[in-house]
C-alpha cells in the first residue's frame, strides 16, 4: 500500500515572496523612513522589491553564496528593510546585530556567526571601525547610504550601499524552505549570547499567523510605526506582515526619541505603534509636557515585559486607544500568544476585563503549542489556574541554537522550555507569573543575573554575589547586586563597580550594589534568591522615592 | 560549502493540530449543529476534539489505513464536522461527495476514489441503498447519527457512527504535511468531475492565510453561519478557521431554508453568514414576508458567482450588513482573493465605492501569486487594467487531478490555468470579466455546456447544439440550448429534453430549448458562442418578464 501525497503545488514558502506580494499587489503603498539627520523619505513596496532585488544581485557580484552570514548594524530604516528582503531573498542569511550590545559581545557574535559581510549605519562608523580589527571574517563593510555618507579619509575599505544596487538583472531564486534565513543572537541564562538560526519556512508561517484578527489583525488601512528596533527579534515580524497585507509602515530611525515618535504618529497618521513599556513612559513625559495627544493610533503594542497598569489606563482613558500585548521570544519566531479578548471577557464588569487584560499576555496563536508543567513534572495545560513552567512547541519554535551552544534544547517530544512560569486559563489566555531563568529584563533587553555574579565575585574581597531583578519606574527592572565580603577586606562598591566594567556593558551594570553580612541560603545550599526578591525587589524604587522626598524637602526648604 | 538549514522545529503541518488548538484555547466555544428533524444540539471544541479522536479510533478498528479513501455524503452538522478532523487526522483522506450529484456522477465519482467507507446522513438512506449494488469498493456503510437511526429492515449493513466512537484511546499521529487530506471532486470543462486532493500542508496553510484581517478576519467574537456545503470546496475552509481562532459555528443540517437561515441568524447570533445568491435571494423574500431583520449579522458572504448589485445594496442599506465576495476555486483550496478595501478605495465617493467594490472579486491573499495573460500570452500582472487569462501559482494551488485526469494542469513555471478572464488594478484586486471554459454557473454548481451539447446531438434528427449561460433571476445562470435539426426531421423540444434527461442531473438540464435555422460559426468554423450569447443572455429574463406581464394583463383583466 503506497501512501497518497495530496496533488498540490509544492512550492516552497520563501521570503522573498511576501515582497513580490507587497510589491505586486500594494504597491504604492507607502514605507516611510526616518534617516539620521532627521529627514524623511518615502517609497512604495513595489520600489522596495526592486532595491531589494538590486540589493541580491549586488551581493552576488560581491561573491556572497548561499548560506553566507551577511550581518547587519543599523536602525530602523528603509534600506535595512530592503536587507530584511533581498539578504535571505538571494538565500543568504542576514544576522542582525545589536549596536548597543558591548563592544566584546558584538565582536564574539560576529565571529561566532563568520560574517562575510557587515552592512551598517553611517552613525556607526566608529563603532564599526573600533570593531573591525576583531572581525578577522568579515571581508566586506558595507555603509548604508551614497558615497558621500562615508567621511574621506575612513581607515576602512567601505561600498556605499548605494553603489552596491546599480543593477536589477535579478530573478528571485527558488530552494528549499528550511533554508536559514536570518540569524538573531538572544541573551540566555549563561554566557555569551546564542544564535537562533530562522528557516524561511519558520518566518513565513509566523507571519502568516501573526497577521491574523487574533493576533495584529493588520490590514492596508493600518499605519505601522515600528518603534522596536528591527535587530530585536525580527522587529516583532512587522517587516514581515506589512508587505505581506500591504500596511504602510513608519521606520522612526536610529533611537527616536519621545517627540519624534509623537510627531511621527500626527504627521504620518500611525494607527499602531510598539515598543517596551519605557517607549512609553518617554512618550507619556512629552504628550505632558506638550499637551498633544496620540492622533488616530488605535493600538498601542506595549511589548518586552509586563504591561504596568497606570499605562494601560492612561492609554485608555486618556487617548482612546487600547493597549495590547504579546508574549514570545526570539526563540519563538517571536510571538506565542497576542492580546485578543473573548465574548466571556468582555462580558465581564469593565474593571475586572481590564484588569485580567492587563495581566495576561495574550491568548495563544496558532500553530504554538504551549504547555505548563508543575513541579511535579506533570503536564497541565488543560487545567485552568493549574500553572507551571511554560513549554512551547512548534513550527515557528526553534530546535537549537546556532552551532549546537548550549547544548540539546528540547525534550524527546520537541518541547522547548521557554525560562518562563505562568499559567494557562479557560480562555486560551497564557499570564506570566514568574521566570525559571534568572534574568532581569531592563527595557526589553536580557540582562543575565549570572554573567553579574560571576564577574563580581573576581572582585579581589568579595566572596559571595547574587543579582536580581529590582523594579523601576523607567526600565520595569534593573539589576541590583548584593555582596558580601572577606573578613577585613578593603572592598567598597566603586571596587566592584569598577571590575565589573571591565567586562560587562554600562547598561549591564547594577544600578545600586549592596554589602551584606550574609546571603540566605536555601536547603540544598545555594543562594535563595525568592528571599532576596522579596526583600529587595522594591529597593530601587524606594530608594528613588526617598531621593525625591529629600529633593522635595530642599525644594520647601527653599521656600522658605 | 554545505547550505546552512534553519535550527526550527520540523514540525509538519497538520490538520489534527487545528482542532487540538481549538480544544486546547477555546475549548468551550460552541458549534451548534442542526439535525434533521430541526433539533439544535451544542458543544465546545473540546468534546469535538475529543469526538474526532474517538471517530480516527473507530476507523482504525474497522481496519481503515493512512491514505484510505472515506467518503462523506453528507450535510453541514456536527458528525460531518468531526469527519473533517477525525478522517485526515489520522491520516486517511476525506472524501467530500455532492448528495446534490446525478447518480451516475456519484457512482463514477465514488469508484474513480475508490472510497473504502461511505458515511451518509440518515436521509440520504434512500440514495446510498440505490447507489451501493454500484460501489465495490466500498466495504463499509456508516450511518451518521445512533444506532436508533437506521430503519429496521434496511438492506444494507450498516454502522451507526455513534457506535463508532466507543474508544477514545487514541494519539494524533504524526507524519509528512504533504500527505492527502481531502479529495474533492469538481466539474470541469468536459466529462466527469475530477478529483481535487488536498495535502495537509496545503489545507494548513490556506486556513492560516485565509483568517487573516484581509479575509475573513475571524476572531472568538464571530458566530459563522455555514451556509455553503461543507462538501462544496471544503465549506470555504471555515470548519478549519473557525477552530483556529476559535469562532463559534452553526451547522445548519440539511438543505436548510430561508425560515431556518433567519432563525439561527437571529437565535445564535450569527455575525457572518455565507452562501450563493440564491440563498440571499430567499432570505430577502423571507425578510419581506415576515418583516424581520438580520438580526447582529455584520457581514454576508455572497460566494460562488458574481455579486448582484441590487442584492449588495439592500444588505447595505436596509440592513447595515457588509456584503463581502472571495475569489477561488476547489483547485486553490478554495480563496484567491477576498474583499478588503483600501485608503484609496475608501477615499471614493460612496457610489463609485460601493460600485468597484460590488464589481472586483476582492484583493490577492498571500501566499497565492496571480497573474492575467493577455490572448498575446504576455504576462501582464503588473499592469493596471490588463486583463487576460487569469493563471495562479503557489503553495495552496493543485498540481494535479486525481490519477491523473484531464492530463498536465500546470506550465512549466506550475502556473495553473483558472478558466476564468479578468483583470488585476492598481488596488490588487480582481475582478472577474469573462470565463474561457464554456460553463454555466447556476446557483454556485458549474454545469458544462460541452456536456449538454454531447447528450443533445445523441437526439434522432438533431445536427448541432449550442449550450449558453442565460441570466436568470433566481439561479444567476440556467443553461439555454440551442439546436439545429436535419432537413424533414421530426423532432421536437420535449424529444430533445427526453434525450437529455437519461444522461443529466435534473439541475443540469436546460431551462429552454430554442430550434434555429443555423447556427453562427467562427472564422475557424467553430460555433461562435459570443454571438449567441449576445443574443440570448437574456432570453430567459425576457421570457420570465413577458410571462409575469402576461400573467399581470390577465389579473387586471379579473379586476374587471
Amino acid at each position: 500500500m503506497t501512501e497518497l501525497t495530496g496533488l498540490m503545488q509544492d512550492r516552497p514558502l520563501q521570503i522573498s515572496a511576501i515582497i513580490q506580494h507587497g510589491a505586486r499587489y500594494s504597491g504604492q503603498r507607502q514605507i516611510v523612513s526616518r534617516s539620521g539627520d532627521g529627514a524623511l523619505s518615502r517609497y512604495g513596496y513595489r520600489d522596495a522589491e526592486v532595491r531589494a532585488r538590486r540589493l541580491a544581485k549586488g551581493l552576488e557580484r560581491l561573491g556572497v553564496r548561499r548560506s553566507d552570514r551577511i550581518a547587519s548594524l543599523a536602525w530602523n530604516t528603509h534600506r535595512h528593510f530592503e536587507m530584511f528582503y533581498g539578504v535571505p531573498g538571494m538565500g543568504a542569511v542576514l544576522h542582525t546585530l545589536n549596536p548597543r550590545l558591548w563592544e566584546e559581545q558584538l565582536i564574539y557574535i560576529a565571529n561566532h556567526a563568520e560574517d562575510r559581510v557587515l552592512m551598517f549605519d553611517p552613525d556607526l562608523l566608529d563603532l564599526v571601525t573600533r570593531l573591525s580589527p576583531h572581525l578577522p571574517s568579515v571581508e566586506k563593510y558595507v555603509l548604508l547610504g551614497p558615497r558621500e555618507a562615508a567621511p574621506p579619509n575612513c581607515s576602512l575599505d567601505l561600498i556605499a550601499y548605494e553603489d552596491l544596487l546599480a543593477d536589477d538583472d535579478y530573478d528571485w531564486p527558488q530552494f528549499d524552505e528550511r533554508t536559514a534565513s536570518i540569524l538573531c543572537y538572544t541573551s540566555g541564562t549563561t554566557g555569551m549570547p546564542k544564535g537562533v538560526l530562522s528557516s524561511h519556512r519558520s518566518v513565513v508561517l509566523h507571519a502568516l499567523a501573526a497577521q491574523g484578527a487574533t493576533a495584529f489583525g493588520l490590514t492596508a488601512h493600518e499605519t505601522v510605526l515600528l518603534v522596536v528596533p528591527m535587530f530585536h527579534a525580527y522587529g516583532w515580524s512587522l517587516p514581515f506582515i506589512s508587505a505581506m497585507v500591504g500596511a504602510k509602515l513608519v521606520l522612526p530611525g536610529a533611537a527616536p526619541q519621545a517627540d519624534v515618535i509623537v510627531d511621527l504618529i500626527h504627521d504620518e497618521g500611525a494607527t499602531l505603534a510598539m515598543g517596551v513599556p519605557t517607549v512609553w513612559t518617554g512618550v507619556f513625559a512629552n504628550l505632558d509636557a506638550t499637551g498633544r495627544d496620540l492622533g488616530q493610533l488605535r493600538r498601542a503594542l506595549i511589548g518586552g515585559s509586563a504591561m504596568p497598569s497606570a499605562m494601560s489606563r492612561r492609554l485608555r482613558d486618556q487617548y482612546g486607544v487600547e493597549p495590547i500585548t504579546g508574549w514570545g521570544m526570539t526563540e519563538m519566531s517571536p510571538l506565542g500568544s497576542f492580546s485578543s479578548t473573548t465574548p466571556e471577557l468582555d462580558a465581564l464588569p469593565e474593571a475586572e476585563r481590564r484588569q485580567r487584560l492587563d495581566t495576561r499576555a495574550g491568548r495563544i496563536l496558532f500553530p504554538v503549542e504551549v504547555k505548563t508543567v508543575a513541579a511535579s513534572g506533570d503536564s497541565t495545560s488543560q487545567d485552568a489556574n493549574a500553572g507551571g513552567d511554560i513549554w512551547v512547541r512548534g513550527p515557528t519554535i526553534a530546535s537549537g541554537y546556532y552551532k549546537g551552544e548550549g547544548g540539546a534544547m528540547l525534550d524527546a517530544q520537541d518541547w522547548f522550555p521557554t525560562g518562563d512560569v505562568g499559567v494557562i486559563d479557560d480562555d486560551g489566555a497564557i499570564a506570566i507569573t514568574d521566570r525559571v531563568k534568572d534574568l532581569i529584563k531592563s527595557g526589553g533587553e536580557w540582562i543575565s543575573s549570572t554573567d553579574i555574579e560571576r564577574v563580581a565575585v573576581e572582585c579581589p574581597g568579595v566572596t559571595q554575589a547574587a543579582a536580581i531583578a529590582a523594579a523601576h519606574p523607567k526600565w520595569q527592572e534593573r539589576p541590583l547586586l548584593l555582596v558580601t565580603k572577606a573578613a577585613g577586606a578593603d572592598v567598597d562598591a566603586a571596587a566592584v563597580l569598577a571590575t565589573l566594567r571591565v567586562k560587562l556593558a554600562r547598561w549591564q551594570l547594577p544600578d545600586d550594589i549592596l554589602f551584606v553580612d550574609e546571603l540566605p541560603l536555601t536547603a540544598t545550599g545555594k543562594i535563595d534568591k525568592k528571599i532576596l526578591r522579596q526583600n529587595y525587589s522594591n529597593y530601587l524604587i524606594d530608594a528613588a522615592a526617598a531621593a525625591d522626598n529629600g529633593r522635595e524637602r530642599e525644594g520647601r526648604a527653599n521656600e522658605r
